[in-house]
């Protein structure tokens, strides 16, 4: 049981997260704050916090947990505006996408108090951003990765680890830096693969014609370049690393490919996308989705 | 009204049209071929088809309309193999992603007949494959490009048109150029990166654990790489020059947002990806989905 939840950036991360915890009477009052007014204001009228904190001291005062959603390049001056006003006590976590960078910012940031900090991040969400966008189960049967580090403390990690379990999130917990690197496979890779599709597409003059062509794969693999711009920025430069390394083995990849395409070699074609199609099958099958 | 409808290759694309131009009462029989036994049996089963041939020569003896629904790269020899059976005034098409090798193939199989001979192809269809996975309705408010050659014959074109219009498709005419270079684009290159991606992760260690740490983003942008590896192999040779330059235009874009990526060019990125997600918004809304 939560007693004032403060929820940082009411999105549609914490905004889903707040749904969930007063749909199961698992928090006493949920205090929002963000940076867009008109945004903290709906989430208020549609009954996802009690209050609106006028300030960020305001909003984490006598909370017994803190969470963080806002964009990864935010998080650790955040975290360094709130320390001095959290509550003895007080567990802090985060959302963000990255978990090696939030951390190399919250170690300072928090000074004694980084052992009540559970970096964390939930596997959800969709291209849409803003309060408008949360939804109740948003985190239901997905994965939430928790990442403490060797001094973090057990009772906080024990604690939002039970606060995601409450919203039917299966929660694993990994080091930074293995997060980091599945995440840029998983997620981070295919954002840019399709942003980039996307941005050269409309510097081509023909380019109305190609989405008037587009069939709904098409449709499917653009979507997420749909997502917020300044949240990926964010990201790609907290992950820089990682992001680069995985990017790099994929433009190297794709050269095999055009080898293969020139040459017509439709065996090596047929045995690549016949592994693709198999994996993905396997992996995420179709029933599940 | 078509007659006697020969339908070759009852999967996907070829079964959802027999379905919809069965339901409008457009259609006197329907006849049905291919290689795959059972799917040509359930085909039948499923009331799709009237009657199964037991040869090309047999599907397309006195219809009025033929329809070839077959990969591309079988596309010739079948024209080739029905070139003798065809009746007087006989309307061919065809349904291929790519025009250009499919044009270059029928001339010489059709000879005299090339002028009855519509290259078309339906924008539309999903992962899957096979009679079962066919769908009333799958071409509604879907486009279908036709590709007519200068020598096309007009009322041959007028009748597919028809045929296509019966199932509520946006009937579009374009040179097989255009098509093939659009297409690249809009649906090859698409494919191509899915599989890529997909095929790379394959062959990393923890691959197991990407594939749980995905979230709806990855799962939508990967789906088409569960699409027939022989259909894409046949589609990658026969457009091959068109997919290997937009693949390569492709590779170099990833240069820069690497280089962006390690420089730590934020305002580079950002940018980027904000013509990428204003163009989507506006190209692709959401709404339509």
């Amino acid at each position: 049981m939560i007693n004032r939840l403060a929820i940082i950036g009411v999105g549609l991360i914490g905004g889903s997260l707040a749904r969930d915890l007063r749909a199961m009477g698992s928090v006493g009052e949920v205090v929002g704050y963000g940076r867009g007014l008109d945004n903290l204001r709906l989430a208020v009228e549609l009954g996802i916090v009690d209050r609106a904190a006028v300030s960020l001291d305001d909003a984490v005062r006598d909370a017994d947990m803190v969470v963080l959603a806002v964009p990864v390049g935010a998080i650790g001056s955040a975290l360094a505006e709130i320390a001095p006003s959290l509550a003895e006590g007080c567990v802090v976590t985060d959302v963000g996408s990255v978990k090696g960078s939030v951390i190399a910012a919250a170690r300072p940031a928090l000074g004694g108090r980084f052992v009540q900090f559970v970096p964390g991040h939930p596997i959800a969400g969709t291209e849409r951003s803003g309060v408008r966008a949360s939804l109740a189960g948003l985190f239901r049967k997905r994965r939430v990765i928790l990442t403490p580090e060797p001094d973090t403390d057990e009772e906080a990690l024990d604690r939002v680890r039970a606060m995601w379990e409450l919203t039917g999130a299966q929660v694993v917990t990994m080091s930074a830096a293995e997060h980091d690197q599945v995440l840029a496979a998983s997620s981070h890779l295919p954002h840019v693969l399709a942003y980039a599709l996307v941005d050269l597409f409309v510097r081509m003059d023909d380019h109305r014609k190609i989405f008037e062509c587009a069939a709904g794969g098409f449709r499917d693999f653009t979507r997420i370049a749909s997502s917020d711009p300044v949240l990926w920025r964010d990201i790609c430069l907290a992950n820089r690393d990682a992001i680069a390394v995985i990017l790099r083995q994929y433009q190297n990849d794709l050269g095999a490919m055009i080898d293969a395409i020139e040459n017509g070699d439709g065996r090596w074609l047929e045995e690549t996308f016949a592994r693709a199609k198999h994996a993905r099958d396997r992996l995420l099958p179709n029933g599940e989705e």
